[in-house]
């Protein structure tokens, strides 16, 4: 499990799941991808609006990045493309570096999405996958759940039809309480219907399409597309009703076409204005896509490899960025909806890339009098699931050290932005753990009488010599905690003048680094210079292998021992010969 | 052990040896001290002309700081003061902001003098000495070599007589050359005179003075006092020869008498700029220091706190910024020296001030003939002790990681300087150790039959059975390897269609955080997904208790066991009784 290379390339995925494809795959296939196609356009145009983009880099964005995840990607199910966490850190990494609204915005973020793929893309193929698991589960709940309130909070501006701006809550709040007065009441009737209608979408639409008669999973399905009506009717209602004269804003002209493909140029000063950003989104992108994709596959008994993935998330970002689209990533809804309308090969992706296609050269017109209003109400309904303080309460219960990562976190997000959000979550959560680890549990143990068994003699009853320390070192030997053993050692060691033989019980000591190896060789000359002499015992197999190879146990001043047991019968025999009697009394 | 409040102010060290106090370790403090002062008085001006500053402030840092490190250290013989590696961070920091030589250089190295005591205060008052772990012993060594040889190279300048400058070897040895033709002919034969002496002092005047009658010790302590020879004899032949007059480069004036005492004042704009650098001095000095005030200690069965040496170092930088001195730390030769001498409670270190302080008063007008390539010499010789590439070698053999570690901290400081090769050692070490534990080690075990013991599958002829997994975990599961460990079990799963069930066996798995909580409850609902149940055995104590807090034991498929023979007993009764048999058979 170790042994991976880097570099090993593999075959696509395409060329295993390619040789099986025959009609059944492609009608399962092709009805997911109408499915997920329809679901798809509203949340496209309102990700690009979230992103301070306009509405057909959305749809872009749900192009060529479909058609290359579909050839590199590892997951047979899973749907890429624009999505709301992501859109947020792209509005907030191109906000650093252009306007809304103005050419160099866009162009900023086409490069954000070309960067970011490379970035994953030599990951993918450094595999360089793990660097991901540096962001605990606590820390992304905390991040996700602060990113979903500072989204929903942003959408508020186009629900109330006022303007205002911001990355951070604070920001927000403080821009759209100073325009509260600009409400535009035509737009807040249509946002908050549309809202409520989308909740509604959410809880009560499946149970009432059942009671037609209509199957579970079909009623699912058809609920999941509520936002489409949403878009249709209050499209309908701006047409009808003129909406568009009374202030409300609408989405208007969209090019209809497709843009022409171009390889982003990156001048040396965008690429190092972008690079952070485009780490930070490229790893929380890809934390994101793998667990719904691992998610997904684990039910079908399927196998997600994490360095493929990174390759196809990759690829599937460079080819946003030639599409003329923005950073994207797998979506969880929309994934969930591709395996339930029972996609099987990630061909249904492709076809999705069409159907978007279709209706970027056909129905963009239809886009002019939807309400921006509908958009936002899309989105609140989509992030507040995201929303989850459970993580507060598991973690206060089960770990006060990720309680205080996941608060950090949290608190950091919200008022100083996504950014130095996760940054500094990652920070916080290395840093407890170093901490933790710094000072390895250990335990003075003694033998547990009539038996071969040593216990913790705070906790346990146990038999012990006042010549012989038995200390239980529970956790590997490294750098950050090898100079805590030596200080215990040492003042183990002051405390007790009987001392003649200290044994280090090591079972749970996986491996010593040279450190550690450095703070043995003091602990053993120390205690040597003392009279008390240093034995080892129940090391295991390639740690004994590793101190084999130095002169370290030529000079240890006593012996290594296979069990701790054999240890005490040879420095305190008396001991030894008690528990022998007691347990031959026993008998 | 793992108790230790922050800010449990403990009574001052000096109240328990004060109170057994008497005339035999006055007596012997006395003897030790003067040896310490005859030592010091060279060392402490050479090293200030390291720094790049007059050589009182040599003088001056070595008074108030070891009156300072008498109250609140903890180590009975440390002698604190300036030292090599110190003395060049300083150069290394106050060069980015003032020219030597100019009031602004002096005023800045007080500062840094006076923001490192803050900060190692405060770290001991909260108790943050374990910040010092994570510079690893390989980094450490690494670090000590490369600067040893910046140093040694920077001394060449006053040995060749000319001027040259840089912060790094690549900026010292083009300086260097550059200015070769220059040589001052009179200061290189002082120079490499002062130098062969010295070196000769440390090895053969040892020897001399026994086969003179003299006993060992006396003889080691009149040997490590060979500098004052050189300064003595070479002082001398200046004067005598008039050498000034032929461009050799004296110590010159030096003011006489004690400096008042002031309260540096610290600007923001001087704080920000030096907070790293202090951070990293404060460090790397408490490191050093503590590593010899151990080895002392030890030695007399004597104990270090980790935590009051933070406050007496603290303390004693803020009593050299007051006193008019920069930053110091504990010297490995003057401690030894100290301790080999006699010294028995801090009061040496005490006495030793009143020794400096009275030669600053009536002795400084001596020093005025005193070479510089004198000073240069006894720096060479003493650093070239700290050049030690064994270490090189050592890892290679024992730790590929650490020996990347090492290199690179040595590479990094050696061509970019002391402040950046110490961090990127620091950083490197931290993330290889990341890396390491991201991949635990994990082993598909079987049953040895005959015995209740299991073992590696790879490594031992061992029964499995074709329904039951059993992977034994080898390291703690936290963030870093909670999903490696959910990928693995996804792998072999997948890979074995007869499964029922996978046992987790954690005998060496120290704790659980939320990730890897999460990770195995995702595997729990993935695995029943599939039909196969999640066991766990062999569970330690604590880890359970942590998990009976939470509700995952009520939602896993399988069981508990206290052992793994348990749990291959209940789910593949024929495995075991099989084994029974063996074992029964074998009586």
């Amino acid at each position: 499990m170790r042994m991976r290379l880097p570099f090993k390339l593999k075959p696509l995925p395409i060329f295993e799941w390619g040789r099986e494809y025959n009609g059944h795959t492609l009608t399962s296939d092709l009805v997911a991808a109408v499915i997920v196609t329809i679901m798809l356009i509203p949340q496209s145009l309102a990700y690009a609006l979230l992103a301070g983009l306009p509405p057909q880099m959305g749809l872009y964005a749900s192009i060529l990045p479909l058609v290359a995840y579909a050839l590199f990607g590892s997951s047979k199910t899973l749907a890429v493309g624009p999505v709301a966490v992501v859109s947020l850190m792209t509005a907030a990494a191109v906000g650093k570096l252009a306007l809304q609204g103005t050419e160099e915005y866009i162009v900023a973020a086409i490069a954000l999405a070309f960067l970011s793929g490379l970035m994953l893309l030599v990951m993918g193929l450094l595999r360089l996958g793990f660097i991901a698991n540096f962001l605990s589960h606590p820390v992304i709940s905390g991040f996700i759940t602060a990113s979903g309130i500072i989204i929903a909070t942003s959408q508020l501006k186009h629900i109330l039809g006022i303007d205002a701006h911001g990355h951070s809550l604070f920001e927000l709040a403080q821009s759209i309480i100073a325009h509260l007065g600009d409400v535009n009441w035509p737009t807040l009737v249509i946002g908050v219907t549309a809202t409520a209608f989308l909740f509604w979408v959410r809880k009560g639409l499946k149970p009432l399409l059942q009671s037609f008669g209509l199957g579970e999973r079909l009623a699912d399905i058809v609920a999941k597309t509520g936002p489409v009506f949403a878009v249709a009717l209050t499209s309908l209602a701006a047409f009808g009703l003129g909406l568009g004269g009374q202030g409300v804003a609408l989405v208007g002209d969209v090019p209809q076409g497709l843009p022409g493909l171009q390889v982003p140029t990156l001048s040396l000063d965008l690429i190092f204005s972008l690079a952070g950003s485009a780490a930070l989104i490229s790893i929380i992108g890809f934390v994101e896509s793998v667990s719904v994709a691992q998610t997904l596959a684990a039910k079908r008994r399927q196998r997600i490899d994490p360095d493929q993935e990174l390759v196809g998330l990759g690829a599937s970002n460079v080819a946003s960025a030639i599409g003329g689209g923005y950073p994207v990533t797998g979506g969880f809804a929309r994934s969930v909806v591709n395996f339930d309308a029972g996609a099987e090969t990630p061909a249904a992706g492709a076809y999705t890339a069409v159907g978007i296609a279709l209706a970027t050269l056909f129905l963009t017109p239809l886009l002019f009098f939807l309400p921006k209003a509908t958009l936002a109400a899309t989105i609140i309904v989509a992030v507040m699931s995201l929303v989850d303080f459970s993580i507060l309460k598991r973690t206060w219960n089960y770990s006060k050290a990720d309680f205080v990562a996941v608060t950090t976190t949290m608190v950091v997000t919200l008022i100083w932005g996504v950014e130095l959000g996760v940054t500094t979550g990652v920070v916080t959560s290395i840093a407890i753990h170093l901490y933790k680890t710094s000072r390895p549990h250990s335990a003075i143990v003694g033998l547990v009488e009539g038996t071969e068994h040593f216990r913790n003699i705070d906790r346990h009853a146990v038999t012990t010599h006042p010549e012989v320390l038995s200390l239980r070192v529970d956790e590997s030997l490294y750098f950050a905690n090898a100079r805590f053993l030596e200080d215990s050692v040492y003042d183990l060691v002051a405390d007790n003048k009987q001392l003649k033989h200290v044994v280090l019980m090591c079972p749970a000591v996986n491996a010593i680094d040279t450190s550690a190896l450095e703070s043995l060789e003091a602990i053993n000359e120390r205690l040597d210079a003392l009279g008390v002499k240093l034995h080892l015992s129940e090391v295991k197999g390639p740690v004994m292998d590793k101190l084999k190879r130095t002169d370290f146990l030529d000079h240890m001043s006593g012996d290594v021992f296979l069990s701790q047991y054999q240890a005490i019968c040879a420095l305190a025999p008396g001991t030894c010969a008690q528990t022998a009697k007691a347990n031959g009394a026993a008998h």
